[in-house]
C-alpha cells in the first residue's frame, strides 16, 4: 500500500483541525504511505462541499453510509459529536476499514466495549484522537518518567479549565443538553485529563465525584450559534454539567484529583497537569503547550529547583520535523503528530495508541464518576 | 492599659516566630498599647531559658500553671503543640486571660468546643494563629472580593504542597505519631487553606476526603532531630495521614477541591489558591507571598489577563508600616501583623479575628474530612 | 486578477516557512486572489526538485532570471542569503514583478537604496519579511499604542538572545564568515528588533554600539553542514560579531538599548522587548510569542500589576482565522499572516508594509551601528 | 572586645533600616561581639529622639563630631546623604573608629581615594553598604560562579528600573537636584548594578554611556514631601538625570549593558541581571528576591532549562538562621546579613567586604559614564 484513502466525517472544529493535518503531514514527516484526502462527509451538503473546496478533498458526500460501502476508503475519520461515534465505527470495521475516532469515544462504557470488539474481531488499526498525548512536552513527561527520572508517583493534580459559559446570556446551545452532548465539562474536559492520567500514571482503581450546574436555566436558541435565534423567547434547562470535580485512587498505588469547568474566569484553555514522584515532579499546561517544567530531587540541594524545558530541541519528541529550537509550534500541530502515527501504524502495520481500548478505559472512568456523583459513594472503575 | 504584658508557652519553631513578632512589632507599627515581653514558659528549662536571653523575655518560666495564676499576664500565647492548646486556654480563661492559640486549635471539635465556649463564658479576647490572613496579598484578595471584583464565586482550589518526608529514610519523629501529633499534613498544612477558604468564600456545607500513607514504616528515633538515634535499629509504624485530599460544597453554592501532603516533590511551601468568580478570578502562592495575580472580566477584551500585583504599596494592607514599593517583607511578617491586630483588639476592646470560633468551624472541616475518610462517603460539616 | 502566480528563490529554512505560508494561507484567510505556487527556484538543481515536490510547486528552476522574463510570474519571493537580494529584486522590478524579500534587505544602505529607487520607479508591490511584526501579540502591542494605552513613549530595551555557537568547536560555517553572510548576530538579529523598534517606537536618531567576537578561530568545514568536513584540518577566523550592543536615541524623544548576541547560555530564540511609557509598559518575548504583558497605571493604585493576555481571542489581530481561546498558534503562522497581507496588498492595490523603505530604514541603523564601533563614536543615522 | 558600640548617623529611610538590622542581628546570628545601639544621630532634634525611642537607641545625639569624638564608639554607620560621607569617615578614621557608609560611597572618585586612603592609614575597617551582595540569591550565584558552573563569562545585562517620578506634577525635592544629590538614578541605582557586576563579573575596564533627562521642570517644593508647599507657584529646573544607560567592556573580556530609570512604569524595584557564561546562565530579579534562575549546559539537551532556585533551604547562603524551606525573607533581612558580616569582620579582625575600595571602584564607573555621557565617547574606567 503506498496510499491511505481517507474519509472524514464530520466538518465542525475538529474536522477543520483534521483536514489541516492531513493536508501538512507529509510535508513535515518522512511517511510509509501518504495519505489521499479522498472524501470529506457532512450531513449538510453545503458545509460539506465548502470543506472540500477549503481544504482539497477529492470529493463531498452526505451519507457516510455510502462512503463506507464505496471500497474507496481505507481509513475513516470520525469527527462527528460523540452520539454518532459507534454507529460509524461500528460500520467502518464491518466493511474492514481502519477508524480513528474523535473523543469521547463513546456515549458510554457499554457503546464503548461494542466498539472494542467490533475493531478487534475486524482485526482494522483503531485510535482514539487524544491529541494532547502528542503535544510533545506530553511525549517528553512520558519519556522522563519511562527513563525513570519521576521515580515511584505519588500524586497527580489535573485540572482543565476553560470559561466561556459564565455569563447567563449565554444560550442553550446543544452541548448544554444531555440528549445531544452526553455531559458537559465532562467529556469534553476530563476525557482529556484522564486519558493523559492513564498515559503517564497508570490505570485508575476507583473514584469519588461531584458534578454542579451553576446556572439552571438559559435563554432557548433555535440552533447553535444561530444569533437570530437569540431573541427566541423564553428560558430552557441546562441538563448537563458546568463542571465536575473527583478524588482518584490508582492501581499503581498513587492518588490524584481532577477538575473539569467551564466556569474558571480567565483560563481559556487551561488544561494543568501536576504529577510528584519519589524522584522528581513535572508540570505541564497547555496554554503554554511548548514548555515542561521538571524537577529532580536528584541534584545537588543548593540548585534544585523546577525548571522551564523549552521543548523545541531536534531530540525533542516530534521536533525534529519542525523549526530550529526556540520556534514554537501551534495547537494544531498536535493533530499532525498523531495522524502522522496513526498513518505509519497503518503502513507498517503496528499497534497505534491510544486505541479504542484506551478509549474504553476512559469512558469506564468517566462513567465511574458520573456514578459515583449520582450516589455520593466511591466506585470501582472496573465495574463500569 | 499601656501595656499588654505577654506570656509565651512554647519554644519551637512557633515561639521563636512569635518572640520575633512581640519584639518587632512596636518598631513599625502604632500601638495603642505596647506588648511588654514577660514570661516565657517551656517544659524545659534550658530551652526556656535560652529563649528568655535571645529574645529579650523578662522571666523564664517551665510550669504554665504558675504563670497564669501568677496576676502578672496579660495575654498567653500559646505556641506549644496542638495536644496542650485546651487546657492552657481554659486555665487561661480561668483567670481572665486574654489568649491566644496556635493552629489547628485543638485535636478535635469537642475540644474546640469547650475551649470556645470558656472564653466566651470568661469574655476574654481570643484568636487562633492562622497567621496567612495577614499575608497583605491574602488581605488583598479578601479586600476585592468584599468590593465585589470577583462577583459571585464559583471555585476555590487550594493546594498546601511540602516535600519533606519523601525520604523513607527519614525518621519517625513525633509528628508521625498520631497519639502526639493527632493528625498529619491534615491539621498541619490543610487547617491553613480551609481557614483560607472559610475567610474567602464561606462556610463549608459538605466534604468528601481520603487520605493517604505512602511510607509505612520508618526508622525509629530516640527523639525528634537526634542524629544519633537515627542508628537505632528497627522501624515503626506511621500513624498519621502523609497526605489527604478532598472535595466540598458551601453553604454559598461555591465548591472546591483541597490537598494537603507532605510528598510532593520540588514544593517546600506551596500554598497555592485560585478563587473563580463571576466577574474575576484571584490566585494566590505563598512561595511569591508578596505577590497577588487578579483577573477580571470587566475590561475590554482584547487587554483581559491576569495581572500580577505585586502587594507592596502604602496602599495595600500593612504595607504603610514597612518599605517603599518593590521592597518585598518575608514570612515572619505575617506573625507581626497578626500580633498587631491582637494587640490593638486588646487595647481597643474590639473583636479580634480569626477567633476560636474560627479555630472550631476549621476543626469541624478537619473532624468531617477525617470521617469522610474512614466512612468513604460525603459528611456535613455541621454535624460534626 | 484572480490569482498571483509565485516565484520563490532559494530553498532553505526561509524557503521552507514561506512556502507552507503559501500552502495553506487560502486555507484559513479568505483573499481576494489566491496565490498560484507556479515556481521555485535554487542554484542547486536536487534542492529545488525536492523543494517542489514537497510543497507542491508547479515546476522547478535553477535560473532565478529566467523565471523572472518568463512572463509566468506576478510575484517574486526572495528567501536567498542576503548577497543575493539586490539583484533579484532590480531584475523583478524591471519586470514589472512584485517583489518581497527576506531581512535584512541588503548587504548595506547603499544597495538598500538602489533597491527602494527599483521598485519606486517600477510602481511594483515591495516588502521585507520582518515577520515578527505580523506576531499577533506584537500586532497587539502596536494596537495599544495607537490606542494612547502607553502614552509618550520614554524607553525601548530590546534584546535577541541565541545560544548555537558557544562550543568552540562549532565549525566556521559560511554564516560565520564576513564576505558570505555580511554580518553575524547583528545582521541577523539586530534586524529584527530594530525593525520592530521602529515599528512600535519610531525612527532612530543616533545610536552608539560595539562588537566582540569571543571565539576568533574555529575548525574549518569544506561547507556548512557537511559533518564529515569536520575533520578537515586546522582553524579558520571568524570575521563576523558574534554579539553586537548598542544604545539608541529616538527622533521622538525615547531612548533604547539594543543587544543580539549567540552567546547567551540557555536563550534558544530569546527576543524579547520591553517598552515603558508614561501611561503604561508592555513586554514581548518570542519563546512566549502568544502573550503579551501589559501594564497600565491608569487602574487603581491596589491593584496595578503586569498582566499576561494571551493573545488567542477572536479579537485579537489574526487570531480570527485560527483556532478558538486558548489554543496557541506556532512560530511559522507569522508568515502566513504576513503573506496574507501581502497578497491582499497586491489584490487590493494597497501599500504593504514593511515595504523596502522599511528595509532600508533598519540597513541604515544596522550601518551606523557598525559605524560606530569601528569608530568608537556615536553616529547619525540619517547620514548612513 | 565583647561588644560593638555602635554610632549611626542619619535617621532617613536607611536609618531605619541600619536600626531594624542592629536590633535583630544577635537573635538569628551566633555573634562573636554583639552589637550595642549607643547612639544615633541626626542633625533634627526631634528625629533622631524618636529614633532612639523607637529603635532603643541610648543615647541621641545632633552633633557626629561630638559623637565622634567621645571615644564611646567602635563603629559608625553613616546613613546620610552622599554629601555628607566623606566628612563623617574621615573623622572617624582619624578617631580610630571602624567605619561603614551607605553608597555611593562619595560624590565622585576623589573624594572616594581620600577616604580610602584615610581608613587604610588609620587601619580601621571599612564597609561600603552595597546590601545586594547580601541577598541570599545573589550569594548563591556568586557560590554558582566559583565552583565553576557558569563557565567564563561572556554577557552581563543589568538594569534596575523604578517608576515614581513619572508624573510631571511630582515635585522638584532635592533628590532631584544635582548640588545636593550628586546624581539622580545614577548614583541612587546604577551604583548597586555596577557593585554586583564587579562582585560576579570582576573589573571593568572602559563604558560608553548617555542620560535622559524626560521631565526638565517641575514643581517648586518648599521641602520633601511637604504637600502644602506643592502649591508654591512656578516650576524649577531638574538638575539631575532621570535615566542613565550604559554599555561597557570588563577587563576579563566579557560585555554587558547597564541601565537604571525612573521612568519605567509599573517596575517598582526592578533590579535585574542576567549572566551567561560558557557552561551556564543565571538570572536575578529583586522583585522576587528570594529565587535565582539558573541554566546548565552540561546537563542532557532534552531536560535542559531554566530552573527557580527558591533560596530558602539551610545550605543558601546565610538561610541557617531563618525558617524552614520555602519560608521566604524580605528586603531588609540583606542589611542584617551585611551587619552580621560587618560585626564578624571587626570581632574577628578579618577584612570586610566591599570594603571603601569597593566603594572608590564603584564611583570610577559611575564617573567615567558621566564623563562618556558629557564626552559622546568611550571612557578607561581606570583614569577616573
Amino acid at each position: 500500500m503506498k496510499e491511505i484513502r481517507v474519509g472524514l466525517v464530520g466538518c465542525g472544529f475538529m474536522g477543520k483541525s483534521h483536514s489541516n493535518a492531513y493536508l501538512n503531514v507529509a510535508k513535515f514527516f518522512p511517511l510509509k504511505a501518504n495519505p489521499v484526502m479522498s472524501v470529506i462527509c457532512d450531513l449538510v451538503k453545503s458545509r460539506a462541499k465548502e470543506c472540500q473546496v477549503n481544504w482539497g478533498w477529492k470529493k463531498s458526500e452526505t451519507n457516510y453510509k455510502r462512503m463506507l460501502r464505496s471500497g474507496k476508503i481505507d481509513l475513516v475519520d470520525i469527527s462527528t459529536p460523540n452520539i454518532n461515534h459507534k454507529e460509524i465505527a461500528l460500520m467502518a470495521a464491518e466493511n474492514g476499514i481502519h477508524v480513528a475516532s474523535e473523543k469521547p469515544l463513546a456515549m458510554n462504557s457499554n457503546e464503548a466495549r461494542e466498539m472494542v470488539a467490533a475493531v478487534k474481531k475486524a482485526k482494522v488499526k483503531n485510535m482514539t484522537f487524544f491529541n494532547y498525548r502528542r503535544v510533545p512536552a506530553i511525549a517528553l513527561a512520558k519519556q522522563l518518567i519511562n527513563e525513570g527520572k519521576i521515580g515511584r508517583i505519588f500524586h497527580i493534580r489535573a485540572v482543565y479549565l476553560q470559561d466561556w459559559i459564565i455569563d447567563p446570556k449565554f444560550p442553550l446551545v446543544w452541548r448544554l443538553k444531555k440528549e445531544l452532548a452526553g455531559s458537559g465539562a465532562h467529556g469534553d474536559l476530563n476525557a482529556h485529563i484522564i486519558d493523559l492520567a492513564r498515559y503517564l500514571v497508570g490505570d485508575f482503581k476507583e473514584v469519588v465525584g461531584m458534578d454542579k450546574v451553576f446556572i439552571k436555566k438559559r435563554p432557548l436558541v433555535a440552533e447553535e450559534g444561530s444569533l437570530a435565534a437569540r431573541g427566541k423567547k423564553g428560558k430552557g434547562d441546562v441538563t448537563v454539567d458546568d463542571a465536575v470535580l473527583f478524588l482518584a485512587r490508582f492501581k499503581g498505588g498513587a492518588i490524584g484529583s481532577f477538575e473539569a469547568t467551564r466556569f474558571a474566569n480567565g483560563r481559556r484553555n487551561y488544561n494543568r497537569i501536576e504529577i510528584n514522584g519519589s524522584k522528581g515532579s513535572i508540570v505541564f499546561n497547555l496554554e503554554r503547550m511548548n514548555e515542561l517544567e521538571y524537577y529532580s530531587s536528584a541534584e545537588s540541594q543548593h540548585v534544585q529547583g523546577f525548571r522551564t524545558i523549552l521543548c523545541t530541541e531536534s531530540v525533542h519528541p516530534y521536533l525534529n520535523a519542525w523549526w530550529p529550537p526556540g520556534h514554537i509550534i501551534g495547537w494544531e500541530h498536535t493533530f499532525i503528530h498523531e495522524i502522522y502515527d496513526l498513518l505509519e501504524g497503518i503502513a507498517k502495520n503496528r499497534k497505534v495508541y491510544p486505541d479504542f481500548e484506551d478509549g474504553l478505559k476512559c469512558q469506564q472512568v468517566l462513567d465511574a464518576v458520573v456514578k459515583s456523583a449520582e450516589e455520593k459513594s466511591w466506585i470501582n472503575v472496573d465495574e463500569m
